[in-house]
């Protein structure tokens, strides 16, 4: 089918209005919040039902198109570029929440709702999404569902997966299916769990049954200073070892204190500390109460200087603030900035964060560290500039380092933003040949033909055959 | 080749003394918990190595032959009956518990390990692993894993599938891989997930990394009683919509309660009520205090006649020695006992419950219901004579109809014992044609040649397309 055709088809599908084929209107399609893969797609279309993305997958399907779908674009690992070309299938307009069950405790929302939004619709009924990435404001729980998302308070909540109860895909041959249920149900393969995660290659979701927390009775935010960043991750082990969980650990190094406390965003951090431990409680009063003195004395005990408690709501404000536009307070120093997302064991920590200071240094980057400590999550943020193509391969070979450091300390390539373009060659440094074998089985057997979300997650066999020769697998 | 041949095989493997083949030893093996499906295997093997592992099962994968993975043969649903024969791979000598990491509070188990013995190890460090089925003295991690056990206190806790950071896993082609880590990586699909609760039909487990649980600073149950069973229900919705998760939520009924009080594990529950609910609650002793006036009351406005409070480990054993040996006390009603395993939702337990009693009415069955409440999850019990082939008939006919008034009302064929051989023809009641090729295509995946636990889990084309034309799918 001509391309002119397939326009024609999509028009009839989704109406003349809701299809954009002209390259000022697909450019903007071109990359997500990763910039370094760039493609615009041939069409962007904006259905409003699940029988419409049917549709657009059978046309799809039939004449051998590539397509995926795209949330609000907030993926860091690529995962909304289209770089196959094809369908840019833009799930905006299916953004209801159609229904809030507030006794069994479950939302069930179309993929483009916005994550904070279906926070807001539920608090009056004293209920939360309990997902919390930085993009919440605007992206999408669709988007939580294809990249496994986290957040902060994911250390006490886990990862987006134990929040999805139940979800309706289109498969890659355009059969509407139901994985999962409001129950969860214990029967069978779980398909629910396998489809979270999979990044838009296993189908496109139409619809999810998620999960409601209630919201805490109080919650309680703790400030620490360390004059060594050792003594900040080894609080962090202590807390978890006490058996306290607590909803959030963030560690904000150095530079990056000093970054907060000249900008807009001063949040009275002490500034001649190495790192900052926030530490957040929530649940029952009294809970808090009980484990406050003991959070304190953990923290003195490794060698905090000073432990502040939010005395108000306003002051925890004014903590977190620092915290979340840590990356905000950077923004003078370089023109663009890469972030990156691993995870090591929480007990090597100290020792892995070196390891990142010193690839920066070989590397000339300054490098800012702001990380989900209890989670042993690392965020490394380097400063570079996007328009000196030089630049750019000096970051991604400093990223590249800092990641392998981290699997080689018996971490992961990624805690929570995903695979898609940016981890896939690197995945056979973490997985050995057999287990991606079993992977790129699964995802033929969803998508016989590769059109769905193509190139992304599962690396090609040239780069398993090179990782091979040099004998870099994990098994 | 020739059985004989095979069995030299075997023996050269894992020796001798490791093989059984005798009918008398065989006949042991021939079933587990369900006793409906009997076949004895052809051999009994005791590998003490993930290598011996491999090797068994390339040669099984050589010569077509029909194998399948034992722990404690503890299952309800058959997952450990060799319906199709074959070898039969006996975990009880991988029974190791290789680490235990309490700064990163995981374990390192064999498959063998009994569920209980690894809480019991790590005691001292104030850890345990938190799924207890009832079995827990006996039944084996492994055995866990592949069933996605839950019990009592998956209500707070979840099932196995949350415990589970790594599983190490023989392929049905005699690979070893690592699925996940300590970590629980974020990264490709979700294999762990998968493979937890496929009942053996994935690959054989050899290792696990499994999450511990710090010991609940306290525990307190209470003891609720009611004139009606709908009050009963309607408080265990109650507390959870309040934003309250026990650690437990049981209720018993009338049937129950008389029996149990005419037992030596005579609770003290009073036998005028319809039923009595069992709440445990665990945490700090602050949230404790904290959440138990609510309670009380809660369960008051509910209709409860009396709440009364276990003053001490004693009391608090005592009544759940009624809960746990409820199917005990029966023991002389009848020669043998089915028990179901279903789920519904919470709102509409009261509902389906009549349903069951009308349903066992009909069949001229008594019917106990002893049950998790708080997951919805039914455990209706028949007591018959397996020795009667039309009593037998007469037990699996009103079982099914259980089953299906529970997916009548939005839940599902099992709740933590699994599908295995007893509801595997019930699987297209739940699940679409869509969702079983979907499963089964994984099973293909994993499993080319169908010879690992077959027969389990997924029907027979045949099955489904009675169903089909019958018009019983979900979607």
């Amino acid at each position: 089918m001509e391309r002119e055709e397939i326009r024609r088809h999509l028009a009839a599908i989704v109406g003349e209005d809701k299809v954009q084929s002209h390259p000022s209107e697909l450019v903007v399609y071109e990359c997500d919040a990763l910039i370094f893969h760039r493609r615009p797609p041939d069409f962007v279309v904006y259905p409003s039902t699940a029988r419409q993305i049917q549709e657009i997958v059978r046309l799809a399907y039939a004449n051998d198109v590539p397509y995926l779908p795209r949330g609000a674009g907030t993926s860091l690992s690529g995962g909304a570029v289209p770089i196959s070309g094809g369908i840019l299938i833009q799930l905006s307009h299916l953004n209801r929440i159609l229904d809030v069950n507030p006794q069994d405790r479950y939302a069930v929302v179309e993929p483009g709702v916005i994550n904070l939004e279906l926070s807001e619709k539920v608090k009056p009924q004293g209920l939360y999404f309990a997902p919390d990435p930085s993009s919440q404001s605007t992206c999408t729980v669709g988007g939580n569902i294809g990249a496994n998302a986290g957040g902060p308070h994911c250390l006490k909540y886990g990862t987006t997966v134990l929040h999805v109860l139940g979800a309706e895909v289109v498969t890659p041959e355009g059969d509407l299916v139901q994985l999962g249920s409001p129950q969860g149900e214990n029967a069978g393969f779980d398909l629910t769990g396998l489809f979270t995660g999979s990044e838009g290659t296993l189908g496109i979701l139409t619809k999810a049954w998620v999960r409601l927390l209630p919201i805490p009775e109080q919650v309680k935010t703790f400030l620490a200073d360390f004059t060594s960043m050792a003594d900040a991750t080894r609080s962090v082990s202590g807390i978890i070892a006490r058996g306290i969980i607590p909803a959030a650990m963030e560690i904000i190094d150095q530079l990056t204190i000093q970054a907060v406390e000249n900008s807009h965003f001063a949040a009275g951090y002490p500034t001649d500390a190495a790192a900052v431990l926030l530490v957040e409680l929530d649940g029952l009063e009294c809970e808090i109460e009980d484990t406050e003195g003991l959070i304190g004395r953990i923290l003195r005990n490794n060698g905090a200087r000073e432990v502040l408690v939010a005395r108000d709501e306003a002051q925890r404000a004014k903590l977190w603030a620092g915290r979340k536009k840590a990356y905000g307070a950077f923004g003078r120093l370089a023109k663009n900035f890469y972030l990156q997302d691993t995870v090591v064991p929480r007990t090597r920590l100290t020792e892995v964060l070196e390891k990142i200071y010193a690839i920066a240094d070989k590397y000339d980057f300054s490098v800012i560290n702001v990380f989900h400590a209890g989670d042993g999550n690392l965020h490394p943020m380097l400063p570079y500039d996007a328009g000196d193509p030089e630049d750019v391969v000096r970051v991604l070979k400093a990223a590249e380092e800092m990641v392998r450091a981290s699997i080689d300390a018996g971490g992961s390539l990624s805690g929570e933003h995903g695979v898609g373009l940016e981890k896939r060659d690197l995945m056979p440094y973490l997985f050995s040949d057999d287990d991606l074998e079993v992977m790129r089985g699964i995802r033929e057997l969803f998508d016989p033909k590769q059109l769905c979300n193509p190139e992304k997650i599962l690396p090609t066999t040239k780069v398993c055959m090179e990782f091979r020769e040099k004998g870099a697998f994990m098994l």
